[in-house]
């Protein structure tokens, strides 16, 4: 992957030929191998004015035998696009996927970028102004509320992704944060302030996948034991508990299901904590957590790097950065890492199992995939 | 589907749900019962300020337990989202998998849809002032030089397609035109002229997919015999021959071979006539005639609804319209609907094999289809 940054100097395909380049160089591999190319990027027509990135791709690399598209899906683009290279080559229809996903959303302003963003929520919801992060607020609110929780469990989200980063030479913020920072921070949406929230990036990252039959001598490969999406209530006001994202659910029970495994397998896992109320209603919904009890574990260090469930160790959104076709696919290789034993300073002991999970919008959309050590 | 038109008064969510629910309307088929939704749209950011189409459509249909996803391949999206749906069903990842297609063009200005479209070309080229419709013009002024053809054959297409969209009612230009008014149309890139040119287009289309052995007992359905995609140069000034689409000729190789088929089997096609002369370029790369072949052929009407091989009998991108997302699924609507025998009136005699073939840009990413009546 590419460091994530706030303004990169590359263009979105540039930084999406890096990250394809680290991935073939570190397998090996030649571009003309490919035979197909996957593309996960969530707004490059209006970020970046480009369309047709993978083709533009296939030619700078040099794969041009491949079959290409884009896959789009908000902010979960980056892991629908890693389903659909896990599908080809699982059908047989591609032997060496190469996915890669990307965005560079530092080059529309932030007027246009947050407008971009917030068509992703439901037209009735946005027309009565509610945005993202408005939904992140309410939440939160109802959350602490509900479990009559501690607001520094809130903060205590970021707090340790922060620290993880500082491990991480690829995360956009290396720099810890104390909870009296999140607290202290600009409010954006009460009760959440600027730093429950994940920030604005550019980046790329990518992942290649072959069949397991036809790579048997490649000791670095990682199994995907499963990959699961579902869609979930589009409109938040119309699910039957605000505080239940039920495409969250659905995906992390079929992807556990998919490879075998139950939450109490999972060694490590990269979430979606685009605001820090989401890491523990995902860590609640995939059953890592009962409800209502993931802030008082967050709270007692069980999802810090040397907790029973290291959480984000590359820093999840809040600190690797979130441009949102590239998160997905960084959660997976953020997992490859951890489970080849390479994270160094951020390395979870003994990590043979790994979950990602990657969500749209507020969650009318998840992703999840289960990785394991070979 | 719904009509092609020039300015429909439905949003783009709209227009995907009217195709959506006619397609299941047409199969018996309840919403709840689909397990993967599979849109395809080019620039919804773009054009219509829109993002995460699937997850409403998802919502708005009531298929809330479906995985989702949409598929970008610029001016191909609706012909790569089909191929992802087949390739979900082969794979039996999804049992009951709904494409839908859709684009939205008139919602942005002029100025500002030529910006989307024309980021499609390579940057390099892009910047030298090359456009869609100026590599149809050099192409074409090529063609014409090598081959000693007459002008008159590219207006033929037209005239052809014009011709057959009389007889179907959910084409955008439902009018005969002549060789004369082609040619007496306004200039676009020598020696095209307008009527040489798809117009831009709002419209969708859907069709449903399910494994043959699941519903063995629908009589109506049409199998899918070959489905294949292949990039080919990005750049048309690096091509070994600039009147040569490899991505054509290797898409439509591969889904003739998966389908056990050759051109000659081939009883009707769709052909992605943007600008006429990609009809004879294509027809001439899917092995259909000779280079340098296919503009006597036109003339002599052998591609007429009527000849030995109808080409784009619903009128094509020229006079059905060329919604970009929507483009690639109605040409496999179409094809579904001759070999059904339902034309009515542009209906091709005999109908048993069909081929569709989807183009992105000016020829960098190719789908091709072959379907069969059962």
């Amino acid at each position: 992957m590419t460091r994530f940054r706030s303004a990169a100097d590359e263009s979105v395909g540039e930084l999406l030929e890096t990250a394809a380049e680290r991935a073939l160089d570190d397998a090996g591999v030649s571009p003309a191998a490919l035979t197909s190319l996957h593309v996960g990027n969530a707004g490059a027509e209006a970020f970046n004015r480009r369309s047709g990135l993978q083709n533009a791709l296939a030619a700078s690399l040099g794969a041009e035998a491949a079959a290409a598209d884009r896959i789009e899906n908000t902010s979960a683009s980056g892991a629908s696009a890693f389903r659909r290279a896990v599908q080809a080559v699982e059908s047989g229809v591609s032997e060496l996927a190469l996915v890669v996903g990307a965005e560079k959303m530092s080059a529309a302003s932030t007027a246009a970028a947050t407008d971009v963003i917030s068509r992703i929520v439901h037209e009735a919801e946005y027309a009565q102004g509610v945005t993202l992060p408005s939904y992140g607020g309410l939440a939160a609110d109802a959350y602490l509320r509900r479990y009559d929780a501690d607001r520094a469990a809130l903060a205590q989200v970021a707090v340790k992704n922060h620290a993880n980063a500082t491990e991480n030479p690829y995360a956009q913020f290396r720099r810890e944060i104390t909870v009296e920072d999140v607290l202290d921070s600009p409010k954006v949406a009460e009760p959440l302030r600027l730093y429950d929230c994940c920030p604005t990036s550019d980046g790329a990252a990518a992942v290649l996948l072959a069949a397991e039959e036809s790579h048997p001598g490649s000791d670095a490969g990682i199994r995907v034991a499963g990959c699961e999406s579902a869609v979930g209530t589009h409109a938040v006001g119309e699910r039957s508990d605000p505080l239940e994202i039920a495409a969250v659910r659905r995906a992390g029970e079929g992807a556990l299901a998919a490879a075998g495994q139950t939450p109490d397998d999972v060694d490590v896992a990269c979430i979606h904590d685009a605001f820090s109320i989401l890491e523990l209603l995902e860590l609640e919904e995939l059953g890592f957590y009962d409800a209502g009890e993931a802030w008082r574990a967050t709270l007692d260090g069980e999802t810090a790097l040397d907790g029973p469930l290291p959480v984000n160790p590359g820093g999840g959104l809040k600190a690797r950065g979130h441009p949102l076709g590239a998160t997905g696919v960084s959660q997976v290789v953020e997992l490859v890492w951890q489970l080849r034993g390479e994270a160094s300073g951020r390395q979870v002991a003994d990590a043979e199992v790994g979950l990602a999970l990657n969500v749209a919008g507020f969650g009318n959309n998840g992703v999840c995939s289960v990785l394991e050590a070979r």
